[in-house]
């Protein structure tokens, strides 16, 4: 099955938004197995919109528009599929129900053209829209099947899931199952040549390798003729790329890596301190996005100025003299010194240079020294990292995360 | 004029990345004053490139093509091009030489595909790659034009702003230029309303505004015969709008908030403490992500439970007890303390429910209190914020960084 995906709004023309809709419905029919080989964005033009869709359908089995559902005059997708397959517009008075009983509940006053979003082309199949008032719209005739979504990424994405994914895999007659290992410490290149021989004999499931910024993804996606059966052929796989990998992936599903280390730090009943120098707040703002992480992170500081690395950790004036703020020693004593001053069984810290000044021969941008004081002991990691002032301190954020998962995970 | 733009990589069919180079290119077509009616997306594959662009060239005067420029058999726009035009391909040895200094500079040994790299359709205009390998392509014929860049965008974004966007300004024979006012505190709804009588008649300049998830921006762009006189034109807009949303623009030039927060205390010989709760490091980590900012940023805390709040910033226990750790009393002491206890001039504090749970019918979620000490002086102010956990985080971390903006900018 061949699909092609049209995102409709001058809006995008014009550069006012990203199209995040147009790459996450490339990624949902990936995993259907849907081949994508074109996206097309037009403006609210009825006569450039019908074009494409014409061109789309020319190669395509599938083409799924998203925008231009609105009431508004500028909103015309409806009318330019109405159009296409030779179709009146009706309204669908369910739709209108629902939207009426959606701005009641919100005691909120329905619009004039109300009405409007609730017309769809006649005897098509309904998608209805549990976030947001414009409904979506199946229309199937002659072989070919058009989906109209609304352009709101929040009403979009739940309506693909709940209601276009499950038509989709029935029409393919097959499940795909996808699941993602995200792997930090080593980078894509090596993690391909690791995998290089799985990579290369792949069918079903299939491997794909994507690089981020701190960490990289290794996607398996197995079809089948039930989830069940797809997830079956996944974990064997899964377990073989494991136990060439392990330690360093650090999730297999949909968990993110400070979202592990406060389950870790839960199970194992430990609360953290943390002191930041040059990652400079980032490592706690991420902890403190995961909800419920207050029952196990008690503290943070940004101890960015020497005094304060002494005031309020105890690290000797001494110590930073001879050693520099940037230093292991340093790096060891505000770990231990934040935990205890904080009354924590863990402490971690950083201390480095983010850039872009500030560097030497000696001690060059990106290097960034981490502690880790945990039972009772203390150790020091030495990084050097490569990258702009942020990405050093994303860098180096979560690699000392995942120092403290490794250390956490091990039985 | 008349431009598309076609992004080449099967990675962005698949989803595996977000096409932001296309927002990008809009944008700034956009503020060149040439409209843009499609863009178009399709894989590395020659055929459908080959097609796309035929297509493209059918109604557009310029297409430009990102991606595909790299020097793997992947990287197919080159071949294309040159196809297109019944064109061969050249070594531009004036690139190989670029390439080689370039690898050379960082001790990395040069790739065997570096040929391929600097290979350039014939007679073309080669425009040179500051960060990265592949150069980028002009070729101009038959009144088209086509220009290539390359996919990741810290490459193509300084080769656009550097070498297209003075080349594409002297084939219109205008110039335009844009300016971003930046507003914080009143939402988008109320910007346009209170600038609707410009808005109404805008022509040259025009303005736009645009809604982000904490400030919104209203971007006006003028064209004229040179940079001065569009400047000119702006001017006296710019002057009338400051006039009636001051001081809720804190930006009118491409300065971020952090940047003019880390500029202002400078400029007062100030140092700040922070004590962060439910922001839980957000605002420390935006303003360290300012380079520099250490002559002024002294430490932050994130005292994320209530002994943090006690032992570190002497909020006596009783006043937590008495009005809850979500309370202006205890923003109020929370930054006075921060301040006091860091030696600092300026303390300022957040602490509120940032959510999903933990909100009740008194303190409801988004409920934050935030303290600014300035001048033995402290202030709190109470925010309702509206929003997931990190809306409310990074709404509230950005409002109380512009309250510290308003008190320093008052002459």
């Amino acid at each position: 099955m061949v699909a092609e995906i049209l995102s409709v709004g001058t809006e995008l023309l014009l550069g006012n938004i990203v199209d995040t809709n147009a790459a996450f419905l490339s990624q949902e029919l990936a995993g259907l197995g849907v081949s994508v080989f074109r996206e097309t964005t037009v403006g609210d033009n009825h006569k450039r919109l019908f074009c494409a869709l014409k061109n789309a359908f020319k190669s395509a089995d599938v083409v799924i528009i998203s925008g231009g559902l609105g009431p508004t005059q500028d909103d015309i997708t409806k009318e330019v599929a109405a159009e296409y397959f030779g179709r009146g517009l009706v309204l669908h008075q369910e739709s209108l129900e629902r939207i009426k009983a959606r701005f009641a509940a919100r005691r909120r006053e329905l619009p004039i053209s109300t009405d409007r979003n609730a017309i769809i082309p006649e005897d098509s199949l309904v998608l209805p829209n549990d976030n947001g008032s414009a409904p979506g719209v199946v229309i199937e005739q002659d072989g070919k099947i058009l989906i109209l979504l609304p352009g709101p990424p929040n009403e979009m994405i739940p309506m693909f899931t709940n209601y276009v994914r499950p038509f989709l895999q029935q029409k393919s007659g097959k499940v795909f199952v996808s699941r993602t290992l995200k792997i930090i410490g080593i980078g894509e290149s090596q993690v391909e040549s690791m995998l290089m021989d799985l990579i290369n004999v792949q069918t079903n499931p299939t491997i794909a390798p994507y690089a981020k910024i701190w960490d990289c993804h290794v996607r398996l996606t197995a079809s089948a003729q039930s989830a069940t059966e797809a997830e079956a052929f996944i974990a064997p796989l899964a377990a073989e790329i494991h136990k060439r990998l392990d330690p360093h992936i650090y999730s297999d599903n949909d968990a993110t890596l400070p979202e592990i280390v406060v389950v870790l730090l839960q199970k194992q009943n430990c609360t953290l301190a943390i002191a930041e120098s040059c990652t400079g707040g980032l490592i706690m703002s991420e902890l403190v996005s995961v909800a419920g992480c207050s029952s196990v992170f008690l503290e943070g500081l940004c101890t960015y100025s020497n005094e304060a690395k002494t005031a309020r950790l105890g690290v000797p004036a001494a110590l930073i003299e001879k050693h520099g703020a940037v230093s292991a020693e340093v790096a060891a004593v505000m770990a231990e010194g934040v935990a205890k001053t904080a009354g924590a069984t863990i402490g971690i810290s950083t201390t480095g240079i983010a850039g872009p000044d500030g560097g030497t021969a000696e001690k060059p941008v990106g290097l960034v020294y981490a502690g880790l004081y945990i039972n009772g002991e203390v150790e020091t990691v030495k990084l050097n990292i490569i990258g702009s002032r942020n990405e050093v301190r994303l860098r180096a954020a979560h690699l000392v995360m995942d120092m403290l998962r490794r250390k956490l995970e091990v039985p």
